[in-house]
């Protein structure tokens, strides 16, 4: 089937937008983590959040969980690692599995950190954000990953069946006791190659010769995701109607900038899911008349 | 007292606002109805706030009250007829009272109704806003009133003391015995007079003499409270960080354009207050080196 629309992202801006466009009987596809946002799981105190006062982040996340399946919202929970546009229609693929939609909002977050050296110019060419995705590619080969999202642990065993040896660099404390696999105590910051990823080096200088290099991490970045969206630094840039340079894809939240807030996100949400609904009624009268 | 901002509007825009200003220590003055939005006190059910789920209007009105207050954030209950900027501060004429504010938020919602003929032109020649700042001018006078907010009820009866004859229309029932007082059963639509309103016209044509007009609604357009605003058509023009035309001065809000969305009023609310707290850093910088 085709999708009205697929949210990225099920922090509060994807949410937002989610209410809203339910309540206007569009069929909605949502992805991401089921927990929702995982800044916001780990946020001890939100103060400022209107209608909700002096909230843990985890109950924050539970309440608007539990908003959204009140309308009958579904999270499909699914890692989105790639995005084309065709025609008037957006691919999807998350997690080995193909989507489409006729409008696209990103409410991906902002990636903590910066990507490392040469992952934007290696990724595809050994470096992969996805193991399901790409991990049968390296059977009996030499994996680095780059791990700073303990709900992807699995992910980590998952290769480590797969793998000669896997050197695993995590910020969460992963273990085992599986002879093919080394930790590294320090970050891995650079990727090696000239047409294809074959080293990594770490933040104390040591280079290790490997075949592939996985990065997870909670979030992609959206340029990553959907190749020529038109960017302001490191954010997504927006109409004031959230819609970012290309026509039907529209953005909300971090992604799109500062001020970090949930308040913003839910704003921007909100608005995006008006302007979706305007795009989507245009476009079905423009197809009437192509009939 | 110089306050660091002033809040004009107590929905849900300034609210948002007021939190996150409070949260950093600022010195705050929040102008507005103590309720807070009319609109939300209206609305029957409200099911895309995230974090609230499927709530009355009056309900949620209550929870942002009791949020603000539970943070020592204070209503201010009074009207702002006019505000001035002077230097690099905002005046505030508030029920005859003035103030001073080195920043300032607009979130003041956006009228439900278009201004009536020639209603902005007179403005201050025989119309104006505000019962208790100008019915003294009208003593022993003939006075229409215009009034579309029950909680300005009280301005009705304080004019009819002052008046020698009062012509009233109200939206919400209002009755008399008061031999001075003759309801309208249809609204005014227009004001007469060159220099200063001399009468008013009724919807079914009918005219009448008067030496004032009182037009009370719950909001007034920022636009006439504060002259000199960039407009784009009915709405306060902002930049991204919800910075108007003029420096030092924010909206948020209904007041900035569609949609007419709560979330959307706390995400402008919040995006405006990172704004003003950079604003004001940077005037404290300005100052120090002046110095």
């Amino acid at each position: 089937m085709t999708y009205d629309v697929a949210i990225v992202g099920t922090g509060p801006a994807g949410l937002s937008a989610a209410l809203t466009l339910k309540l206007h009987n569009k069929e909605i596809l949502w992805l991401g983590s089921a927990v929702g946002s995982d800044k916001i799981e780990k946020s001890e105190k939100i103060a400022n959040y209107p209608g909700v006062p002096m909230v843990g982040g985890s109950e924050l996340n539970r309440i608007f969980r539990k908003q959204a399946e009140e309308l009958g919202i579904q999270i499909t929970e699914k890692k989105v690692t790639n995005i084309a546009a065709l025609d008037d229609k957006f691919m999807l693929l998350a997690d080995n599995d193909m989507y489409e939609a006729r409008s696209l909002l990103l409410a991906t977050g902002i990636p903590a950190a910066k990507g490392m050296e040469n992952e934007e110019r290696l990724l595809g060419s050994g470096v992969s954000y996805c193991a399901t995705c790409d991990g049968f590619l390296y059977k009996e080969k030499r994996i680095a990953v780059y791990c700073t999202d303990s709900r992807m642990a699995h992910d980590i065993d998952y290769l480590e069946e797969i793998a000669s040896k896997l050197y695993v660099y995590t910020n969460f404390g992963y273990s085992s006791d599986s002879p093919k696999i080394e930790i590294l105590n320090k970050p891995i910051i650079k990727l090696g190659g000239e047409m294809k990823a074959d080293s990594v080096e770490l933040s104390d200088g040591r280079r290790l010769d490997v075949d592939g290099v996985f990065i997870l991490r909670p979030t992609i970045a959206p340029s990553t995701l959907f190749s020529g969206l038109e960017l302001e630094g490191a954010h997504i840039k927006v109409d004031k109607n959230q819609e970012t340079s290309y026509k039907g894809c529209f953005a909300a939240g971090d992604c799109t900038g500062r001020p970090y807030q949930i308040a913003k996100a839910v704003g921007e949400g909100s608005v995006a899911a008006h302007a979706i609904l305007e795009y989507l009624s245009e476009s079905d009268k423009g197809s009437a008349h192509a009939e």
